[in-house]
């Protein structure tokens, strides 16, 4: 896809101006688009124009995309109310949850389902409100694109090309398993903070006087908005509960090892802790590493692209960009799924597994 | 004791040439002292000396304080070898935890007692061994001083002096108040960074993908040392295991508020999260506090003066200077205690009802 620049058509109606939305807005300008604002708050509307985010939406606009960038609680329906007042857009958001959103647009009907696909950025900040906005939150930054199995593939392409255009390095994942992600590299490492904050705030004040460095970065995410957060980790519960499950067992036994005096145990559990913080990926930016591109023969009919997206994911192999050749005369198109060289056989084996017919 | 500069009296031995002790020495240079280096490890006893952190010990030098940076589970034996083969010297240490270390050198006897006073710099890196040392390790760092009923008030001043020659701030604790204190600010915030930690190692390779700056700074102390960090951790097992406990209690209530869908009391979790952050003092060199001066008057006798650093801690008031005007001739002598002027009048009431005759 990233060789059909120029795919997000018309302008970009950005629904919501706050820090996402108005960052969004001069990112999309900066990429030279014409930008459409909307927002409840006259003020915020009124910052964000003035930022040079855009200008505000009238009746007589047509936008061709509409990213909700609304609070988590409110992404669903504002995806709905998009989705009926322009009927010809592509609609997507950058909510922090994607199943919960995606349940509300399915119940609202098959209509505009196709044309909606999710997506998320990894860019944010402690700060909030357009003022905090800049063009450049989004650069190198993993977004996540998440289409689902009713998803037209154009539409797809043109969420892809708009994260493109605002720096954003795209990483393929279906709703579901974006959720779990997010519950474990974000939700549940946000959880772990704040209870660390939170035993800070119990303490004596003159203990504090010993912080160093480590509790100020430990603790630094657990200093973001509390009715923002409760409604992103309550949006995302059933992944999160599963997660935290299994860091209270690991909390039981390093107590365990702790009171036991069983050093070769706490030193295990440490030793688990520094492979997790060495299977973070680098930044983008760093060496870059051999890619193979894997040829998929995907049927032209809706779904079956969505279900490629699907068994790749569960094959877990990064997806690092795909391409699609799909000839409307034709019954069958191509798929170009480019991924680390190491990782190719891997995702050929498990697609073809699951019934596709790959070409080497 | 500020105001008495250049108490640190003959070359400073440093035991232990790893990160702390050869930036210990590094620093101790800079501020032009004279300094004795000691290793195990003949590599690294050649790297410090070659880095100017100080020369290697003779059985002729007769130091005048000995400062002992050796792996925590060593520091007590190396405390009481430093007191039997200095006789003269005041000895400290750089431990992570002091409430061990002071009973292994009570158990040696009380001979050398008088001279030891324990103190704990928060300053370190990832990185450890002596090439990672730096002369600015300590500049701006809290370091705590953690005085004993048995300790000479000159020794104390003599630990006090070489923290501030090296660019650290006194902080005044118990050895009892540090651990619970570091058990808070160091230790069960490194093993909650640890768990989020470990939760990554556990998850598909390819939701890493989404990793963002919030879990790499959650993570980022979980990189550190397993078998040094489960040494500091297991030496002080038992305020560690108190505030764990809490930390399980709030992490059972924030697993219940996401099951039940109680959003008021997820907020309210988070909100106590936040309130932590806002808990952790702004990094020394932020804007001057007007403070004031408390003055008490000490009966001139062994104990005396560690009792009143312990009573004053128990009040929760930050010491943030001290200074002793003890004049042999007299059986009583007068401290001043330098608090920040809005808890004056609290540190007051709180000596006065554990009998102690202050001065307004």
């Amino acid at each position: 896809m990233s060789e059909t620049p120029g795919r997000v058509v018309g302008p970009v109606l950005v629904v919501g101006a706050g820090l996402l939305g108005t960052s969004l807005g001069l990112a999309c300008r900066r990429a030279g688009l014409d930008v459409l604002l909307q927002d409840v708050s006259a003020e915020h509307l009124r910052t964000a124009s003035g930022m040079g985010a855009g200008r505000p939406v009238t009746d007589d606009d047509r936008p061709g995309l509409v990213v909700v960038a609304v609070p988590p609680d409110h992404v669903g329906e504002a995806v709905v109310a998009a989705l009926e007042a322009h009927p010809t857009a592509v609609v997507t958001d950058v909510g922090s949850v994607k199943a919960l959103p995606l349940a509300t647009v399915r119940d609202a009907g098959p209509a505009g389902l196709p044309r909606y696909v999710g997506s998320h950025p990894m860019a944010g900040s402690e700060r909030s409100g357009p003022l905090a906005a800049t063009a450049s939150l989004f650069d190198g930054r993993p977004w996540a694109v998440t289409p689902h199995a009713d998803a037209d593939p154009d539409c797809v392409e043109s969420v892809e090309e708009m994260v493109r255009l605002c720096g954003g390095t795209v990483v393929w994942l279906t709703p579901e398993e974006h959720d779990r992600a997010v519950a474990r590299t974000s939700h549940v490492p946000h959880l772990l903070s704040s209870l660390a904050a939170s035993a800070l705030a119990t303490g004596p004040a003159n203990h504090l006087a010993l912080s160093g460095q480590g509790v100020r970065d430990v603790t630094r995410v657990a200093g973001g908005d509390p009715r923002l957060y409760s409604q992103i980790v309550g949006a995302n519960a059933s992944a999160v509960l599963d997660l935290l499950g299994e860091v209270r067992a690991g909390l039981d036994a390093l107590m365990a090892a702790v009171a036991d005096g069983d050093r070769a145990a706490l030193e295990g559990a440490l030793a688990r802790g520094v492979e997790g913080t060495r299977a973070i990926p680098a930044k983008h930016g760093g060496p870059a590493r051999p890619m193979r591109t894997v040829y998929v023969s995907v049927p032209d009919h809706p779904g079956e692209l969505a279900r490629l997206f699907s068994d790749a994911v569960a094959s877990e192999v990064n997806i690092e960009d795909i391409r699609i050749d799909h000839d409307p005369a034709r019954p069958v198109g191509l798929v170009e799924l480019v991924v680390e060289d190491s990782r190719a056989e891997h995702l050929l084996g498990s697609l073809e597994s699951r019934g596709w017919q790959t070409h080497r």
